[in-house]
Parts: structure tokens; C-alpha cells; sequence
């Protein structure tokens, strides 16, 4: 036996087990242990307070099922090769590895990258480090391995990240609604022809899984509190921004303040992935008590705008928010900003930081290369959309659009929230 | 304190209490114990193992759902006195207490009269050995009670029965995507104009308990092999039925002999709830174990058609079924029985009840006068296919028709079951 | 893919699957069937309303565990063979398969025979039915399989029957403080030199499933009202045995009857195992559904006793149970039965089936062949006893015996019940 | 009704609700927001990487089972007043209120105040914020108030802080088998002459109870690995404190920067609690994130020692630690410092920070004020030493000590881990 076969509680599954070196020191690398202090849903425990669980878990629990499904598979006569096998744990196990700060919060806030162009140059690094043993798992992610149905166990619309983490965030704010039947849609999964399908008998999972999903959007990763906390966080971002580009030295953690001070895309990553001193590893080594130690400097900010916003999120003094079906008109958005701006005696452009509007958008379901396929004894094989009685075509290709705006809870608006 | 307060441990809520002596004494009464030996799911046990909880057990449970709605609505200021409080637990305790073997199972094949036509009988003679204590639990049952929403909390599309039974034949089947958020929907629970409603943050559980509810119904309730258990169970009845017709002596418990050896109407039941001696009494004499025990003691029948079909049922050899969108043309069914005909060696009209068809109905949700109602901040009340952004009305008034055949699993016709 | 694979929802495990062909043959033998009428815990449902779940669910369950016992031993490189595999597999399946009605609960009553011997009976009459199939299973069974430790996954004070009846009793039951940490348990197991051992990081689960268990005993297996209606049981076929030997002819399930009139002993039942008509047979054919209907068929007996007992259990109106940690004295039990005597109008000998008195023993743990040992990293192997801090052997040796009485709740007595 | 009613989602009860405004306006003062960002298991997370749960939600759970309790108690007939239910509330809301980062882990490291003490100086704080309404809540914690029972529930070996994180841990680490039948302890507590009291029928809950306290003392409060953490936490920052007293102006979050640079006393808290700028305001400004992003700052530090420490726990290169039941001699220890010494290069003193032992120490239960008392149904009222069969004085009274050394993995020592 390998001295670094390991079991790791897990209150979502009981325990994980690690089997593969690999395996083992990829999780054990600096780059992978820095999500024990990202949180998976950012500023959600501010309204959920069970929320707190780390993306760490979350890439934890995806290899888990991923360990499952290929098992399933298996039984059911896929042929799926040791390497193969172990090439598509690494690339669920990696697939979160870019996230920054507070997860999605802060993406387009620290620079304007997406976590998974970042999640590609983490996973090439670290391959070069491990002389090559993720070019499979690479090759999976980026869809170039020549067997389509590993990268939709990876990235699809049933891939294992939706399935861990629909479970597990279900399972950390108590939204006990969103639990999906996990287990059985694993036992129900099969390959036709190259593509990851569903066995007949897990039509009605399917639904349940996607309405799930949807109300998991409305009730926690739409929810308005949560939005209202994320847009203050914006303003504080970007108030620091301009008070940076306008000579002002904030003080704070050092690699945060260096993002801020500058605006680096992706091919500014890109070309420094060789330095030791990088841009990636200066990406990397910043995680949410970082940014969150940093706004507590900047509560005592000389600058009345930085402190106050900085104030409210620390003391959680969260934005009012309305959420309406139809657009806040240019007016009514422009009357609260002046309200805002009479109360705190800021200018217009700086009140605008207080008054933020935007939209909610989700859909059901996606009609594209990452749809659902149920597979009927007879061996048809036909989209969730035809093969459910209930869940048609027009049900799932709905849009639900919502906007929002939020503004400081002290004008006193009267709100509906 | 009373001495008959009693806690009891009930795996899906943790705990059961009971304080008023009343409750305790209807309890306590045999009329409600004989439900201990009921099976709530019939003969849904006999595909998922775990399904063998009583009809006793979801009454206390759906007492105790009352319990909590009750104390959640006085808490938003819905004023109820204690007379109503306990009318409106009586009620529900007492609503399924009409039941006879098997539940549902039975309703059709041992008398024709409607569980809820019996139920009130049973509520009636109940009323009369406690001297009246039942008066406002019957008329909040037959909804004669000037305060509707009592009754609705009974009987609707959101009564506290069907809270229960969802989560609590989810949580013996095992089929976990069936759980409902039963907390989070009392919790929103709310009464506008007398009539029972949903606060307007609990619109996406209301969503998830429509779509759960019909995840049940095709994954338990109308599971095909339940259907073919069930239509083997009345072929069974009806055989016996003929067979006491046409003269021949069957052996078994005689209450259910004598049920069988007779065509009783509701008006039989009725013309007769004052006799100590009466139908009703024989008709509560009889549960699951009688009607086992006498398909067992006819494996040993002169006749082979019974005989087959109770070691069908006993060694569970169920018959194999079909389900089709489309109904099965008569040519068809008729084949088959001539099939069955060929291998049994019986007449036509015996091999028919071998072969039985027909239709799997259900409907997501009812436009009638059990509507569910969402209330908004603003004191609008509106249907739920309204209030939803996407189970509008056309999602909602589909109704779902299947049509199946059931025949014998030796007959090797090319089957998808 | 055989056609027999198979999943089959647990409420417990979630799913359970079933890959082999002999395993889902035996499964779907009428001789394993009947378990789906026989209650895992008797008549305790009285008490625990939640606990109708029947010993089939317990077996498929206990099937459960030892499949991933044996996946975690070969994680370990403790080699065990397919057919090894398959043999413990069906030794567990089978483990129970002699349970009578009511499981031990009808044991010493019907017949005197315990149900291990009816066990290894029922296996080998399958044996031969299925051509030898489950030599294996038997020698492993009976312990005459070379390799110790599969008999003590079997049959041990930590075999997979424990496990699950611990889990699954407090599931069904809502006791939750009976859980026992099965799934670490199993994690932890091993083998040294061909004994069952558990890996020292397994230490504190272990003191806790002792605790449990011991919990278990005394708040369901030895639950006074259970035991109250055990005894009212008991006194109910005593009684029947009495009628019938005195010449009483008592209606009934025909089997049950004449089980009641003889006095049939192991070698009755191994002297007929060939027989298709036999007496193995004869006990095969009852189930909790026969002794419940045939009780209620003699509340209408002509014996004013029996009608007297049945009433007492059909009716819910259990005797009154005092339990002390010294015995009753003679003088207490008879004056308690004088007095039963006297309100009943029967004879001192007939009163005496209305007053039952007895012990209730319970010990944490046995030393002898089966105890539970632990494994060191460094090879050391010592008792559970040597190698917890707290659980010594004092503690483990302590026997705990309490006494009881129970009898008639009308007599009034002052009772702590 | 009140627009403060809150309902929150907890993940181990499922609902929270808040009805008083006190109680609402004491968790939104930042006092109590604070402990969002401080992990109730300090580096517990590290191990099992569910625990990231916040010292805020075990204060709320806490408070949610001291309602229960109280409204236990009450329909018991026990007499409590609507101030003493608000009072006893506060109570246990505010009961880890004085808890700074990581909680325990940084008791002893960042000043020399014990957080019971510090707890106390907070509520006096918000007491006088909020106009003597905490008067009641403090007499109760402090156990001035006259009803001592009061007191236990507060503070005592069954109280409800206890329940909620014995619970709370249990869920968020994964080890079930810590599940304590808190629901079941809740509904058997009782008052007899002003001491909190268990009915007789919950002696085996908690025996249960006691064990698995101490199960989860082992495997999680006293975890080897957790240990290992704890202890480099603690060489950072006694390194931290002995640069800076000599003179090396670190960097990091000032206010944690200034703790280090003093050694406060409980007395300078309390001569200093009227000032703004004060003592209590500088440690209540300090939370997780500060503490470990200043860490990161350190990894950067001139000193190779701190700037290693800290590397090994941002990196989680935790430890090796060994376990033994005899304490480790000195020359054994120093021999790990001069194997530390040479591979690192530093001197003696500065090694010794490497190479930490120390001993770990468990009891079961303490025989003082605090003991658990059973109460029969004669009213008599005993220890649980002696009402429980099997957890005898002596089983009680053990105390488990064990010895521990940690070291730098690297060492290569030949551990048992």
C-alpha cells in the first residue's frame, strides 16, 4: 500500500478516499491548498450563515462523484482506461483551480480574467512541475481528448461540478429544497455513441434536477441580499481603483493593492507563467481573509467614500434592494443616487457607488453542445426537452430576467424587501 | 399536568407529542389503532423494501405538521381559538381514518364507497362514544365550519396531508428527490380573506413541491410494478368474487368473506351506523394481515385460476407491464390473453385476468377551488400559476395519460420494463 | 450485462445493487420472499410506530455492508476470491433466512427450535436447489470454512448483521442516538492473521458502538411495553397450546394451528428437510400476516381467556410493566394475580397468563471468540477492552439484569411506567 | 408584528427564528457580526475541511435550543417569566461573545484574558448601548441571578452551548458518530428544586451523551493533526513577539501587531472600557482573516524562522506529531531540536520552536457544581454516576492524559501517524 492513501471526512458524502501519488500531491501542492480559504459562494454567508464551506470541499467532493460516475460507467460495459480514469479525476479535481477571491465575487473585480483561462495556466504549471502527469487531465478540460464524453463529465450540463456543488451548497445554507437525487443520476448515467447520456429511467431525476437548479439560482445565488452584498463589494473595489490611478497609497495587502493599481488581462498571464515571481503566483497568493483584513484597513481610509462603504460591509449594513420584473428607469435610479448623495454629503459620482442597478438573468436549461440526453432501452437517444412530458421545449428555454437596484438602507425607501 | 401526555418517536420528524386528553383518548381507540396494521403504500413494499410504514403513522404525522402551521399563523396574527386549534387536529388526525387494507389499494375492490365517505362515518361514531368532543373537527372536515381556511388546511392542494405523506413516503422509499422544503412552506404559510395562502418568498418551494409531487407520483404511486401488483391483487378479489357467486365455499376471515360474498353501497354503510354488530365494525375488523393471510390460505384453492394468481402474488411473481403513450389496441390485449390462455390451459374469460390494461392519469396541479395562493407585501393574492415565472398555467393544466398492460412475466412477450 | 442486474432504493444505504445472478435468484426465492411479511423488531411497532420495516430489508442491507467491507479488505490487499466474495455475500444474505413470524419474537413460542438451526436448514435446502451453488456460503456460515475471518464478517461481535440491524433500527425506530458510525467502522476493518481485527484510528468508533448498542437494548430491544406485549404474546399461544391440548378445536391459519398442537423439536424439523410437504415447509408458510389475523379470528372464541388476550393485543391495551433492579418476590407476582383474578372472574391458573414475571439481561460486550480486536501500527493486536482508555474490563464485563412484571392495566396498581 | 421577525436557514436545525427586538438588534451589532469571520474550531479545518462553520451560527443555534428548552420546561410547569426566557436567551446568544480569532486557539497566544472574562466585559458594553435591557441576561451568566437553573442552562456539563456545538461540530466535521439526541436530551430536562434535572427515561441519552463528548474530544478537539497545527500557530506568534521585542518593527494588521507588542492582562481590559478607542474595540477589531493574511505578510519576513513557520502552515506543511501515554523525556525532545537545529541551520533556541510538546488531557465528566442530575419519577433526584447502570464513579471520574511531541515532517523521524 502507498503511504498516502488517505480518507477525509466529508459531511455531504461521509468520507472521500484518495487513492492515486498523483492524486495525493496535486491536493497537497501550495496551489490547491490556498481554496481551503476561498469560500465556494463568496458573500452567501452573509445571508446563509451555515455557507462558510471552502472551494477546496467543493473540488474534493467533484472527484468524489467523478470517482463514482466512472465506476457506474464501468459496470455498464464503457470501456475507460486506467489513464483515462485518472486523467479525468485530475481534470474534475483541478476544474476550480483558477477561482480567486470569494470565487465568482470577485472575477471581474480583480482583473478581468475568467477563472477558467486562469484554471488552464494553474493546471500547465502544474503540470510542467509534475514532468507531464496532467497532459491527459489537460486534453479532458480543454476538450482536445479525442473521447468527448470524459470532458462532459467534466463540463456539461451534468457534469460532476453541477452535481457536487448543487448538493453541497444545498446542504451548507440548509436550503434542503435544493438537494438533487445525486446518487441515483450517477447510477443512471451511460455513454451512447461518444456522448454522456441518461438511462430512460432517470427522466424524472432529470427534471427534478433542473428545476432544483433553478430554484438553488433564485433562493441562494440570485438571492437579492446576496447581490446587494456583492455590488457593495464592487463599489469598494472600485472605489479603491480610482483612488489609486488618483496617486492615493493605500495601504493593504500588497499583492491585492498591486492587482487594483493595475489592469492585467489574459495575455498578461499568459506571458508570464515561466518567473518565479509571477503574476499568476502573485494571483494565487492572495485568498478572502486577504481582501477581507484589507477592507478593514480601509475602514480607517482617509477617504469618507472608501470608509463608509468599507464600513458597511464589515458591520453588515447591507444596501436595500428591489427587485422588480421590469427595468428602475434612468430617473428613479438618478433619484436615489441624489437622495444618497444629500445623505452623505458625497458628490454624484461618488454617490453612484452607493446606488447600484443590474439584472438577474437564468435560464432553466441551455440548448447547446452541453444539453441532456436520455437514452431509451430501444437505443434512441433523444434531448430532456422531448423526452420529458412536462419539461418541453418553450419550459426550458425561458429566460427569466429580473433587475435589480440597491441603495443604503438608511434613505429609507420604501422597499419591498 | 395530564398523565397521557406522551412523546413518541417518529423517524421522520424526531418527535411526536401529544397534551390533549382528547386527542390522546381518539388515539387510543381501536378505530384508530387497526391503522397501525395498514400499510400506507399498499403494495408499494413489494418494490421498495423500505415501504411498509402504516396509515397510524402519517396520521400522527400529519397532526403534527398541523401543530406547527397552526402555531405559525398565530404567530403572523391569524387568530384561532383553542376550540378551532384542537376542532382542526381532530380533523386531520382523523382524516384517514376511513382507510381500509392496502389503503388505496382495496378502495375499489372490497365495497364501492369512497375512503372519505367512510371516514366520516367513522368520525361520526367516534363523535357519538365521546359525547360530541368531534363536533368542530367534523364540520371543519366536511367544510360546513364558517372559517374555510381550517378546512383547506385538511383538505386542498396544500393540506397538511399531503405535506406529510410526500415526505414521509419519500423518506420510506427511499426516493430522496420526492423531499419536500414541508418546514420552509409552513413556515410561509398565511390566511388572507379567510383563505389559506403562501407568503410570497416560499413562490419557489410552492414550485419545487409541484414538480416533487410529480416525481412521486411516476417514481412511487404509479411506479409500474405498484400497477402490477395492484391490478393482480383485484384480479385476485374479483376471481374470489366469482367464485362465492357461482356457489363455491372459500375459505378465509370471514369479515372479508363476507364482503366479498356482497355489493355493500355507501347507503348500506350509512343505514347501519348504530348497531353494535354493524357493517361498519366488520368492515373495521379487517386490515393488511387478514387479507395476506387469506390469498395465502387460497394458494391452496380447488380452483387453479385463484390459486395462480394468490402464488403470484404470494412468491411475488408479478406480471411483467407495459406503459405506453399511446393506449394498446384491444387486437392486441386480446392476444395476449389468448396467449396466456394457451399456457394456463384456461378459458378466455378466466385468462383475462391474467391480462389487464388501462390508463396511468395525473395532473401536476388542479384549477379549482384548492388553488394555491401567493401573497405578496402588498396584500395581492394571486394563483400560483401566475405568481410563478415558470409553471404557468399551460405547464400546469397538462395533464399526463399513460396506458399499460400487465401479463404474466412467462409469457416472455419482448418487454421494456 | 445480465439482465439481473438490478437497484433497489434503501432508505437506509440509499441503493443497493444486486450484480449477481445466484444473488438475485436466492433473492427472488418464495423462501427469502416471505421476509417481506416478517418485522425486523416484532411487535415493537407498538411502541415505535415507525418500526414495520421487515427483516428482508435488513438482509439486503446486511448484503450491502459486506460488499463494502470486502471492497475496503482488497483496498488493503487482503486477498479474498471471487468465489470467496460471492460466499460471504450469500452467507450474510442468508443469515436470517430461518426467522419465523415476528422474528425472535415467536421463537420459543411456536416452536423450539432456534432459528439459527432453521437457518442453516432453509440454506441448505436452497443448496440443493441451486445445484451446490452455496457450498461455500454454508461452510463459511457454519465456520468450517478455512478462513476465520469470513465466518467473523458473518458472525461476530462486529459482523455486518450488527451493523445493519444497529443502523436500520434506529432509522426505522427515529431512536437516532442508536446511529453508529457503520460507514467509518467498515473503514477501519482488517484482517491479521486471518482474524477480523479494526485499525487502531478506528478506537473511539468502536467504544461507540458499543455505547449504542448497549442504548439500543435498553431503549427498543428492551423497551418495557415491548416487552409488555411480547408477554401478552406469549401468554396468547400458551393459552391456544392449552385449548387445543385439552380438545378445543381453535379456528386459524391452518400451519399455525398445528404448529400450536404439537411440541416440535430440531430434530423434527432436520429429520423432513427432503419432503416437498414437510414440516420446513409447513413453518415456511407462516408470517406475521397469519398469527395477527388469526388472533383477531380468536377475540371471537368461545374461551373467555383467549378472547380476553387477544383483545388486550389487537386493541393496543397492553399489560402494565413495573421493572426493578431486584427481583419481584413470589408473594407480589401471586397477589398480583389474585387480584387479576379476581377482577376477570378466571382461575388462579388462568390469572397466571394475565401476570408474567421475568429478567431482562443485557451485557456491553463477551469475551470469548468473537470479540473485537484492534490492530496497532505496529503490528500489535490487542482486545478492544486492553485497548480503549475508558472501556476497560470491568466496564465490558459488567453484566446488567433488571426484572419485571407486568399485568392487566385495569388492576390500577401504582406503577412508575 | 415586528419588521425585525427573521427567519434564518441553519443547516443542523433547518430554521432559526428571531421574534424579539432586542434580540435582533443584539445580533446586528458589530460586537456579534464579528464572529462570522472567526471558524468556532479554530484550525480544526485543516483536518476535516467541512469545519469552516462560524463561531455566529453556533451562538444563534444555541439560542434556538435554549427556546426549546425553555418551552420544555414551561410545559412541565415550570414557572419562567417572559424576562427571564429574553433574559436566559441573551445568555446563551452572548456566551462566546469574547471569543477572538481561530477562537480557543488564540486564547492563550494573543493576550493573557480567559474569553469567559472577556464575554462578560462585551456584554457589559452592549448593556450599556443598549439601556440595561442585557441586566437580566448578565445576572443569569454571571449566576447573580437568584433561579440558578437558569445559570445551567447557560453554563454547566448539560447546558445548551454544549448541545448546540457537540452537534454543530459533529455536522460540519463529518464525524456522525458524535450525534448527540439532542432533541431527545431537550424534551427530558426538567427543574426540581432549582436545579436543571433529566427525567428518568433520559438516562441513556445521556450516557450517550458523555460518550460521545468524549468521542469527539478524541477525534476532533484533541485530533493529533489539529494539535500539530495549533502548536505551529503558536511558534509564530511567540516568534512574532519576540522580534518585535527585540526590536524588528513587523508588518501585518496593526491591531494584531500592537497585541503582540504588549502583554495585556485582564485588568488593562477592564480599566479601559469606557473609552472609544479602547483595549476591547482594538481585540474586537481582530478576526481570522487579519490574523492569517498577516501571516502571509510574514512568509515575506526577514526572519528565516518566522518566515518558515509561517510558510509550513500557509502551505499546510503541518507537523509530525507522535502520541504517547507516557510523557516524552526531555533528552528524547532535545535530540528532535538538534536534529531541527542541524537541518535548518538556526540556532537552539530558535529550533525550539520547531519541536513542541506538550499533553493532552480529557475527563469524561467533573463531579462538581455543574454534574447531571436524574430525576425519578418519586421525585428522588440522583448523580448520573450512580443512576446509570454501566458509567459508574470510577468510569467518570478517569482522567485520560496523553502526551504529545510535534516536529517538523521533514525530520523523517520513524512516527506512527
Amino acid at each position: 500500500m502507498t503511504n498516502k492513501r488517505k480518507i477525509i471526512n466529508d459531511p455531504v458524502y461521509g468520507f472521500l478516499s484518495i487513492e492515486d501519488d498523483i492524486v495525493f500531491d496535486v491536493i497537497s501542492h501550495p496551489l490547491f491548498q490556498r481554496q481551503r480559504n476561498i469560500k465556494q459562494l463568496g458573500f452567501t454567508y452573509l445571508v446563509y450563515p451555515g455557507a462558510t464551506h471552502s472551494r477546496f470541499s467543493h473540488m474534493l467532493g467533484a472527484l468524489n462523484l467523478m470517482k463514482r460516475a466512472i465506476s457506474v460507467l464501468r459496470s455498464k460495459g464503457v470501456e475507460i482506461s486506467d489513464a483515462e480514469s485518472l486523467g479525468v479525476q485530475l481534470a474534475i479535481l483541478l476544474h476550480d483551480v483558477g477561482h480567486g477571491p470569494f470565487s465568482h465575487t470577485s472575477e471581474r473585480a480583480l482583473c478581468n480574467v475568467h477563472h477558467e483561462t486562469l484554471t488552464l495556466l494553474f493546471m500547465q504549471r502544474l503540470n510542467s512541475e509534475f514532468g507531464g502527469q496532467l497532459d491527459t487531465a489537460i486534453s479532458i478540460f480543454n476538450d482536445s481528448y479525442p473521447r468527448h464524453f470524459l470532458h462532459q463529465l467534466v463540463s456539461s450540463q451534468l457534469d460532476m461540478d453541477r452535481l457536487d456543488y448543487l448538493g453541497r451548497d444545498s446542504f451548507f445554507t440548509g436550503v434542503s429544497e435544493g438537494i438533487v437525487g445525486t446518487e441515483r443520476i450517477i447510477n443512471m448515467l451511460n455513454v451512447k455513441d461518444d456522448v454522456l447520456v441518461v438511462d430512460e429511467k432517470g427522466i424524472y431525476s432529470i427534471e427534478k434536477f433542473i428545476i432544483s437548479r433553478r430554484l438553488m439560482y433564485w433562493q441562494v445565488y440570485l438571492h437579492k441580499t446576496v447581490i446587494a452584498a456583492d455590488n457593495l463589494f464592487y463599489s469598494i473595489l472600485k472605489r479603491a481603483r480610482q483612488l489609486i490611478s488618483s496617486g492615493v497609497a493605500l495601504e493593504g495587502y500588497a499583492p491585492l493593492i498591486h492587482l487594483l493599481s493595475n489592469q492585467y488581462s489574459a495575455s498578461d498571464f499568459m506571458s508570464q507563467t515561466v518567473a518565479a515571481d509571477d503574476l499568476l503566483s502573485l494571483f494565487a497568493s492572495i485568498d478572502d481573509s486577504d481582501v477581507m483584513s484589507t477592507i478593514k484597513v480601509w475602514m480607517h481610509s482617509d477617504d469618507a467614500v472608501l470608509r463608509t462603504l468599507c464600513e458597511h460591509l464589515v458591520e453588515r449594513r447591507l444596501p436595500a434592494i428591489k427587485v422588480s420584473d421590469t427595468p428602475f428607469g434612468e430617473e428613479y435610479v438618478a433619484s436615489l443616487r441624489g437622495l444618497a448623495s444629500q445623505q452623505y454629503g458625497f458628490t454624484d459620482d461618488e454617490s453612484a457607488l452607493f446606488v447600484n442597478s443590474g439584472q438577474l438573468v437564468n435560464h432553466a436549461y441551455t440548448f447547446d453542445d452541453s444539453q441532456i440526453k436520455i437514452l431509451y432501452k430501444s437505443g434512441r437517444c433523444v434531448d430532456i426537452s422531448q423526452a420529458s412530458d412536462q419539461l418541453d421545449r418553450p419550459f426550458l428555454e425561458k429566460t427569466v430576467t429580473k433587475y435589480f437596484v440597491c441603495y443604503p438602507k438608511s434613505l429609507h425607501i420604501n422597499s419591498c424587501s
